[in-house]
């Protein structure tokens, strides 16, 4: 199995940081040649599960104008151009929750898109968190903060209720790492 | 908390059914306009969970553009335009494995972008799947089937071999509904 040749590029849309759109020339491993393979090249992103002390994980409530609704996320924020994923997460939780930790985890980098691209979204689960200042997002949208029990959060994600995906891809490995979910006993058997 | 008010939407670029692109004048819920927030709209795709009487799960080894890699995916496709998901869920197995199912359950419907839309991944379980054709995807890329137990599948996705967000968020409720996932003794002790 081999990789596709990009033979050319056309860019049709760039808006500043926020969008570029292109079609690709591309040749398959089987000589054809697609003259108008769409990609996207979108901000990547980070994620955060941020768990307080106490267990409980840092959730909010905000309009998202992608879905038109109130909708319950994780903490999150654009890469901004030359930064580390895991500064923009420490940037991010702060100015979003006014929390901090000194016990962060990536989790796991995510692409968006498989065919077109898009950007990639990094987990992180940050543990211990403790409140220094007050939340100051700077975001166009308004942020309540809710507290959440790591069973709370999966049963909401479950129900709809955390409808996007980069938070429901983050969740797998953080529920696995802070002991909310494990392999069930039968599954373990199964696997003896 | 209210939601935001579009005032005017104005199209940058469309490709065919892949690809609009728009700048909307929104109007904040604090009376803030803002003239150039930006919408795309991607086609919506389904992704599934396919597993044979025998446990192991339908997984996809082939090359994606988007991250200019081989990689590990479920089986997933488009959604053509009319068509209802299910439907898509029903024809893309059958495409891209040859297997069929009379055990189908919808797991999540997922946004792909929180701000701009994008598109929406909706994820099915289909259980007791058996082989009835040969593989016919008609896609630009080579597949191979690979078949791997739950835990295999878990384990491939938190390495970051399944590297695609939509399979990610599919597989927390698919392995919770088959029993490979459940809530720890522990977690289930501190909520009793």
């Amino acid at each position: 199995m081999r990789l596709w040749e990009t033979l050319d590029v056309r860019e049709l849309l760039s808006v500043g940081n926020r969008l570029r759109v292109a079609l690709e020339r591309v040749r398959l491993p089987d000589g054809r040649v697609i003259d108008d393979y769409l990609q996207l090249t979108t901000p990547s992103f980070v994620v955060i599960v941020a768990q307080r002390p106490d267990g409980r994980l840092l959730c909010e409530r905000q309009y998202k104008h992608g879905p038109r609704k109130i909708v319950l996320t994780l903490p999150a924020g654009t890469i901004d151009p030359g930064e580390e994923p895991f500064s923009t997460a420490k940037r991010e939780l702060l100015e979003e929750t006014g929390y901090v930790s000194d016990e962060w985890q990536p989790l796991s980098n995510r692409i968006m898109y498989a065919n077109a691209g898009g950007g990639v979204t990094y987990a992180f689960l940050a543990r211990g968190c403790r409140k220094v200042a007050e939340p100051n997002s700077g975001d166009l949208e308004e942020i309540v903060i809710e507290l959440k029990t790591p069973d709370e959060l999966m049963r909401a994600c479950l129900a709809g209720e955390m409808p996007l995906v980069s938070d429901a891809a983050a969740l797998l490995p953080a529920l696995l790492a802070i002991g909310t979910l494990a392999e069930s006993p039968t599954a373990l058997a199964s696997r003896a």
